[in-house]
């Protein structure tokens, strides 16, 4: 699955962004003036507005041309207005709101359901288990059908769940992890087969990579993804570069999506123009394809009607969209979706974090003392400028960077709420909050890398066989 | 490789041609009105002009708006003006000339090279035979890089033969075999391996048809294929839909050459519009890749810089002026090519023979009677009207579909130019020359049956088995 190929932009001071806003407006003036193709011209626009919007995040200024920044303002609390829609797609992650994305806004404008205490109570009933603190917290927000799928298990019906990842760069950071903890847990709950998707094709095609070295990464991913703790004999992982050349029924659901959409429709989904290659137009198939059980014949003795679950953050479900249209038409199931919230940046929740840069993020590979340094350093506070201020007014949770990385990784519901409190009463203090932060990180980063050295190559090689998994079907 | 999808328009009686040129020219102009995308109306107008041309070949007259055709004139001469250009894609093969495509032009637009008597004789040299019938009578008349692959071969460095076919019905015609039949003699007297794709995949994405019927059609023309007389051990034939799920190699190259080529580019190249789905769209990279030799690692040991060479009609020149284009940049050779001319239909040689129109082919599967029939009734003639105006006057080669035929089928050199003379001169009757030819095919036809019957499902299993053959890499 796909990170941000704009993600560069976070880097530019604003000065360079100003300069690059200014070049693009002009892009976009000669392209109309030379009566450019409408998509080509579309494209710039779309691009300048991401811009403009980069902009305006950065320096908390509206983009004026001929003015180039001076005083620069880091926004740091929602004062964005209303009617600025945020900007998700698989590729970017973008608001200019503190807060982050706005997720109920998100359900309509994606047509998707809340996740409601109805749910969730359902989902404790269905496996007995009390339900995980993403679900009880609302970091899985989102589903589509996932009535469905409890009436099926409820009926003993199978299912299987479906996750991925576009393997990028070798080192993963924590938020990479919220999809796989999560999928774990429904795994163990539900007790089903799980397939993980490395979408190392994917990255070849979008970035300046050699298919060897997406391959690479893939494998080298793989080993942290299994360092979550997946059961060998329940999870099959593939990288698409790989499993395509092996498998006797993924290249035929490609396909068969393949004549079912169109580029006019890709184009409405993804945004591509003319002058994207034809791989990144066709791809959204090869991500598609594992949702139906026929692309597994190994592991489903070649069924072609088992449900399947898709957990993945919210901006994947562009493609799963696109999949659930096609479903019917190609006689398969929709697949069931429970979308999570973007993990924020430490410097804020207006963009997802990103591998590519590295104080943006609290990395796997990250040594206790540089995990201390960049949350002192980089973690947004919503605390006050004096501790006079702060012991007055009290914090706010509500765009403070340490308190949400809590909600994402510390499990003791009343602990939460206790520094919640404190915090916003003003009885803690912002050090205070993000020493709390640095002693839970440590000693989850650290198992995290003693359960990944754990992990050889040939356990690696193991998960990534097609093989038959503890199941019948 | 690629039939065409327009060739129900030849079984549109004029009339019916007329209506649907008049309701193309409304939805030009419609679209136009509605200031449609540009690549929409473009494609629309190509439309109009091919059913223009359709309705020219069919009725010898030109379309006039409101005009529906009176007079029927079947044009049975080169009357078409020069400035006409030929249409020659891999879905349409059209000209207004009776004589056939115009070759020589189609080299400088197409910018490849004749294959002269230079190079005729540098191959009867190199492999010491008498060069076969197709490359003495021009029937494989133009090429690519020929010289290079000579040069190679004579240096003792190894090449390939990959070749393919579109499996669109059970039935194939004898026009299909040209290039098998050429393939077989080129792997004789080089003593290379040959690979052979059946593009399934392709047939299941442009036709309304299963995954499933489309893969039993490919296995159907394997035997067929197979019938030709290729060696076992030196031939591997693959289906797109069965060879991808198998090769380690194949998708790798595929998204090689998906990364490096554009929707714009294939627009420009095979005319694909926006309302295309994407796997017509990224479909020109599954017919590159076997131009690769690290798409067979079975065969070439992984190898990467085996030199390829294509004998292929010439309407698929375009996938290959795609692949040449980007083999550089994906660090692979460029494949050479031996292109043919169009097999005609027994109607005449404005296009060519379509295995959908039962009465414009003999069929493989036809008895000696059918082909009596077939021939007596339907080959286009280029005698005269009359007995005494024949003898008078004689008959017309250029344009007589039965002696056309005996080029393609009769080896023997002095026989053919024995017949030319004699038809040309008046000496011969058209039904003659007809009987000539049927005396050829029925034998033909019969031994290839025969042939046929011998190729079991084990033996096309055997051919279709990724495996090593019989050289070393």
């Amino acid at each position: 699955m796909a990170d941000s190929p704009n993600c560069d932009l976070k880097s530019l001071s604003p000065l360079q962004l100003f300069e690059r806003v200014t070049e693009q407006g002009e892009k976009v003036r000669a392209l109309k003036a030379g009566k450019a193709p409408k998509d080509e011209i579309d494209a710039a626009v779309r691009m300048l507005l991401s811009l403009k919007l980069s902009y305006k995040t950065t320096t908390g200024q509206d983009y004026q041309a001929g003015l180039p920044p001076k005083d620069l303002v880091l926004i740091n609390n929602g004062t964005a207005k209303e009617e600025d829609e945020d900007l998700v797609d698989p590729w970017n992650v973008q608001t200019s709101n503190a807060k982050g994305v706005d997720y109920d806004k998100l359900i309509v404008r994606f047509g998707s359901s809340k996740i409601d205490t109805d749910l969730i109570n359902r989902i404790e009933r269905a496996t007995g288990q009390k339900p995980h603190h993403f679900l009880r917290r609302g970091i899985f927000f989102s589903h589509r059908d996932m009535d469905q799928v409890l009436d099926a298990y409820e009926n003993k019906k199978p299912f299987y769940l479906y996750t991925g990842r576009g393997p990028s760069s070798q080192a993963m950071h924590v938020g990479h992890l919220i999809p796989f903890m999560f999928t774990k847990w429904l795994q163990e709950v539900f007790d089903v087969p799980l397939v993980i998707q490395l979408t190392d094709d994917e990255k070849y095609l979008w970035k300046d990579m050699t298919v060897e070295k997406a391959y690479e990464y893939a494998r080298e991913n793989a080993k942290d993804i299994i360092a979550c703790g997946f059961d060998i004999n329940k999870t099959f992982i593939f990288s698409d570069l790989d499993y395509l050349g092996t498998s006797a029924g993924f290249y035929k659901n490609i396909v068969k999506v393949q004549k079912h959409v169109t580029f006019n429709q890709v184009k409405g989904i993804f945004g591509f123009t003319d002058s994207d290659c034809i791989g990144k137009i066709s791809f959204p198939a090869i991500q598609a394809a594992p949702s139906f059980s026929s692309s597994f014949p190994q592991i489903f003795n070649g069924k072609e009607n088992i449900q399947c679950l898709i957990p993945c953050a919210i901006d994947q479900d562009p493609y799963f969209r696109m999949t659930r249209d096609v479903a019917p038409r190609i006689g398969q199931p929709k697949p069931a979706l429970l979308h999570s919230v973007f993990f924020p940046a430490l410097q804020g929740a207006q963009t997802k974090m990103s591998a590519s840069d590295p104080n943006s993020s609290i990395f796997l590979t990250d040594t206790p003392k540089q995990i201390k340094t960049k949350i002192n350093k980089h973690a947004f506070s919503g605390g006050r400028d004096t501790i006079e201020e702060h012991r007055k007014y009290g914090g706010n949770c509500d765009v403070d960077v340490s308190f949400m990385y809590l909600t994402f990784f510390l499990e003791d519901d009343d602990r939460l709420e206790q520094l919640k409190q404190a915090y916003t009463s003003g009885e803690l203090l912002t050090g205070e909050l993000k020493k709390v932060l640095i002693e839970t990180m440590q000693p989850l980063v650290a198992a995290h890398q003693e359960r990944r050295k754990q992990v050889t190559d040939e356990i690696v090689k193991q998960f990534m066989t097609p093989r038959k998994l503890a199941f019948e079907f």
